[in-house]
């Protein structure tokens, strides 16, 4: 019998094959092999992207010049523009508004050749340090009510460009899925007066049949309702409402690694889409939100069940995904 | 400068690049060319289906033997199990259940090369009637609330069978889109007095630049806000709460078929997902929502951005997506 489960942080039913289990190798699903060529994000290319926003390189060194090992630079082909104002307007019974944003890609290294999973773990620390302080700095813009972090790894998971890099976009409106995290763990703060990210990692450390790995400051779970095989989750121990207030950046470098390591061993590199959850600008500290990172490996189908109701078939049980993570040696 | 929608049913936003669109020929995506071979779906393969639960066929004929119009079967790899109690169950913060429900295949036509577009008209009519039937006897079953029917066209949105067919999952909760529909759908009732279909077809039609066809009772447009580049959605003219209750077929397929032959026309044949939403069983008949087709074919990709957000970033602005399909000669 399968199992459907709700999800407690989006209020999401998913369907849980529970009994016969698809295996990792089931799964045919790799990222292409990288074809190499001309690439704007390699060092020596620095003035065919728009300039930089941030960097991180030798004091005194040029910007937009080799030498850096971090860059920050505007998307060449934004989804959302930066100059602008909001101009919120009806038309008839429809809602609209300029689409009026900021679109940063950060280029975590300047070697083609790796990825999150095989670069040195001091850029994968810049890395979140860069989305730390472009975050600080694009929330001084009183247009922007929260700013996305989230990067696709593999054309199949909608990479445009093969080297390793990260996205935000900060965004008029808080997105439609943390409006749901927040209502549903607003709800359960106001009955339980405890957030509710607290209590699934207390149960989870508990039960241990979904931890993946543990350190000092931060857990990766499989979710108990993940959308999609593999899914895993990141979030800090302790209650934190956003984005690491107190920037401890090498303990979750560490475990970020260390997770995308077990699934590329377990999956064979897979293409995913990796998300930043965090509170919106407006209500920043608080006690009913946890921030977290989301991991998607994309290994299943969008159809038209997906489509039509917003609930998802998993056909791997969480706990059998954790168990082949927690084992995989790194 | 893009521009932010809102879309009035869902609440979902979505950023339309009204500058510069992406045109028909921009997309790449095809439904691949039918490989043949041995399929279930045939007609004298009818012994390799589970047995049929409905089928259009000359009376005094055998089940499961040829002759058939139209087959209904079970699926030989259900979501979900027809047979159990739904046992609602905590586990901690979590919950879950059963995963019981009917999840049954329509094949529309015994001949393997058709598609919804290039098969008898008779034929989608028969499937309408089918979909009809089987949600009017699943609807006996006190265990389920609701009853999706849907069509995956093309392994790239994720048919695994290349004969045509379309499905119905019969689910003990109400989808979370459909939820989400009837919450604004009952708010802006409360406040208005009116159905906001209704509003939104009279608007459309007023309008004019997003209407796609008509006829007598139904009418095709491109949505406001579409998540996807040629998303459109057929409603019936006059309020109708649930799914044809007085079963005009003949209209509705023939508006149906149409809107598939301009898609295949503009588009060259692209995979695609079709969905029925419609009143769940237990507040059939009302004054607030309006059952309709959407269909949405598969151009672009979901990414981190949407995984995370909720939110689609559209290409092709919905007017001259609506251009295009209304211009093709079919």
């Amino acid at each position: 019998m399968p199992e459907l489960r709700k999800d407690p942080i989006s209020g999401r039913w998913v369907i849980i094959s529970v009994e016969r289990g698809k295996r990792p190798s089931d799964f045919g699903m790799r990222v292409s092999p990288k074809k190499g060529g001309f690439c704007a994000f390699c060092k020596g290319n620095e003035h065919t992207t728009p300039p930089e926003i941030l960097a991180f390189r030798n004091n005194g060194e040029k910007p937009d010049t080799e030498g850096w090992t971090l860059r920050v630079v505007a998307n060449k082909f934004p989804a959302l523009n930066v100059e602008g104002k909001l101009d919120r307007v009806g038309e008839g019974i429809f809602d609209k508004m300029n689409g009026v944003g900021a679109h940063e890609v950060v280029i975590e290294c300047p070697d083609h050749s790796l990825t999150l999973s095989t670069m040195p773990l001091k850029s994968v620390e810049d890395a979140l340090w860069a989305f730390h302080q472009r975050i600080t700095d694009l929330k001084k813009d009183s247009r922007f009510k929260y700013v996305l972090v989230f990067k696709n790894e593999g054309d199949q998971a909608g990479a445009s460009l093969e080297h390793s890099h990260s996205q935000l976009i900060a965004l008029p409106i808080v997105p439609h899925l943390v409006e749901e995290e927040l209502f549903q763990a607003n709800q359960y703060y106001k009955y339980k007066e405890r957030c509710i990210f607290c209590d699934i990692i207390h149960q989870e450390q508990g039960d241990k049949t979904r931890v993946i790995s543990e350190n000092d400051d931060f857990i990766t779970i499989a979710p108990f309702a993940p959308r999609s095989p593999f899914e895993t989750m990141i979030l800090p121990k302790n209650h934190e409402s956003s984005f690491l207030p107190d920037g401890n950046f090498t303990l979750l470098a560490e475990i970020l690694q260390r997770t995308l390591q077990q699934m590329d061993k377990v999956l064979h590199m897979p293409p995913y889409n990796l998300m930043i959850h965090t509170s919106p600008f407006k209500n920043e500290i608080n006690d009913y939100y946890h921030w977290h990172i989301e991991i998607i490996p994309k290994l299943t189908k969008i159809a038209g069940f997906e489509w039509g109701s917003g609930f998802y078939i998993n056909p791997t049980p969480p706990e059998e995904a954790a168990e082949f993570l927690r084992e995989a040696e790194i």
